[in-house]
């Protein structure tokens, strides 16, 4: 079923180009266009059938009925005032930002039917060349409305993204950036700090505990730097709450406390445990 | 070929298992013993077809012209002098325990013939049920000789490794100790410690990015707590080098030095790019 006549994907990378697929794939829209300041990012997303149409210039948008915006979130809210002059004011806009309170508080002044989306997908891989349509299958989608959301242009998101296979909880912008402090964002800072403190010689003995646990820390570093500096109050709250428990487990070593290590560990290990509980969860209520 | 007529296995749990099942798999020797204090672990150990006799009491060890100790450190050196009775002075002995220069010290006084292993390879998982033949194939096993080492014995425990599947690679005792708290310690550090600080009610907004991250929280808390205090003077110098990476980020974050951030963040990624090249060369030199 089409939900859109005509889709507009501002950013062609990983999360543009696989939302772009998606609803190819779906048939959600009559035809799906791209904007990307890339030309070779367009011409790979055609040759991918990712979009019917491609421009560098943003007049190609107009007259969209869905409008995504799936750059960066600084390039969000630079461009957005810009982008906002081509769209009428019944077209349903969301963005893909990985922070929502500043880019939320902004876009909803400039756009009549604006809903912010965070799509849990994604890899430290970037690119259109990394996009798939199925990159939203079993994940979560968190929307963000506020209190100046339409409810029917928030129904119309939601069964977007229900479409391309992933689940959506709402949370309000802060909440949400609250959260991704602790679950995103502070993970991204351990894995960053852990590769910048392990002498390059030592690398070659690294088994895959290593790998694992620094695998994000290979994510673009301009991006992620947005992404912190975006959310910086949160994080550094979150991040404090990590050094204090680094410095309590450093204590107990020097302390050679058996006991408090134990506890320590064991409770860390539970978490884990639960952590791949709920998370299989929604992998099943979705499949 | 037969390497060994009688290999004995104290510890049958996913690393001694291992041995043992790959030990079977590649005719290493006539006869594989196990020992361990779980009744269970040693009837699923036969039943895998890892061992072909195994006890609970350490006298079936005797005329073992191989003998590998699979239970953690502090078991290993708690045991050791009464296995020592058991075990003849033209035994080959080695250990798989993750740090060494507490063991080594210990065990090059008991045993005549013995060098000090660490296989870079295993997982969270623990116990003989996930053990396999082919855990050792195309990883790294860190040996640990020192003056003392008969270069015999040292030559004959490489070619084991070898034929198990891995590449060996020699250090000593203090070298393998600093280099495992920076690319194995420090890194279940910060996994337990993330654990520890995302409240439980967000664990169902983790994506990927965290749970690659924690997945080494999942490892056994007794067993962790032991390799922590045995290698605790190298952990917390990389501990204390972690925080002050920590620091340096959060006061950039403070400071909006989005300058400071980028580069920090390159230099992180830079290093994780170079990871996979140098992991992935071993790979290729053994397959």
């Amino acid at each position: 079923m089409r939900l859109f006549n005509k889709v507009a994907i501002i950013g062609t990378g990983l999360i543009g180009g696989s939302i772009a697929l998606a609803i190819k794939k779906k048939r959600l829209a009559n035809e799906v266009i791209g904007v990307s300041r890339h030309k070779k990012s367009l011409l790979l997303a055609k040759r991918k059938g990712a979009i019917d149409r491609g421009s560098q210039a943003l007049n190609i948008i107009k007259d969209a009925d869905l409008l995504i915006l799936a750059t960066p979130v600084n390039t969000i809210i630079r461009l957005a005032p810009r982008i906002s002059k081509f769209i009428g004011k019944d077209c349903l806009v969301s963005d893909v930002g990985s922070t929502k309170e500043e880019v939320v508080f902004r876009l909803e002044k400039l756009f009549t039917n604006y809903i912010g989306s965070h799509p849990l997908a994604g890899s430290e891989k970037r690119g259109i060349l990394n996009a798939h349509p199925d990159l939203f299958r079993d994940s979560l989608c968190i929307l963000t409305p506020t209190r100046n959301t339409n409810n029917k242009a928030l129904n119309k998101l939601n069964l977007l993204w229900n479409r391309m296979g992933a689940k959506t909880v709402r949370l309000s912008p802060q909440a949400h950036d609250k959260i991704l402090s602790f679950v995103s964002h502070l993970p991204h800072i351990a894995a960053f700090c852990l590769m910048a403190v392990i002498p390059g010689a030592y690398l070659k003995f690294a088994s895959t505990g290593l790998k694992d646990t620094t695998r994000i820390a290979a994510s673009e570093a301009e991006l992620w730097t947005d992404i912190l500096l975006s959310n910086r109050e949160n994080i550094i709250k979150s991040l404090e709450l990590l050094q204090a428990n680094m410095s309590r487990l450093k204590s107990a070593l020097q302390k050679e406390d058996k006991q408090l290590l134990v506890k320590i560990l064991k409770k860390a290990k539970e978490k884990r445990n639960k952590l791949d509980l709920v998370t299989s969860k929604l992998v099943t209520s979705n499949s």
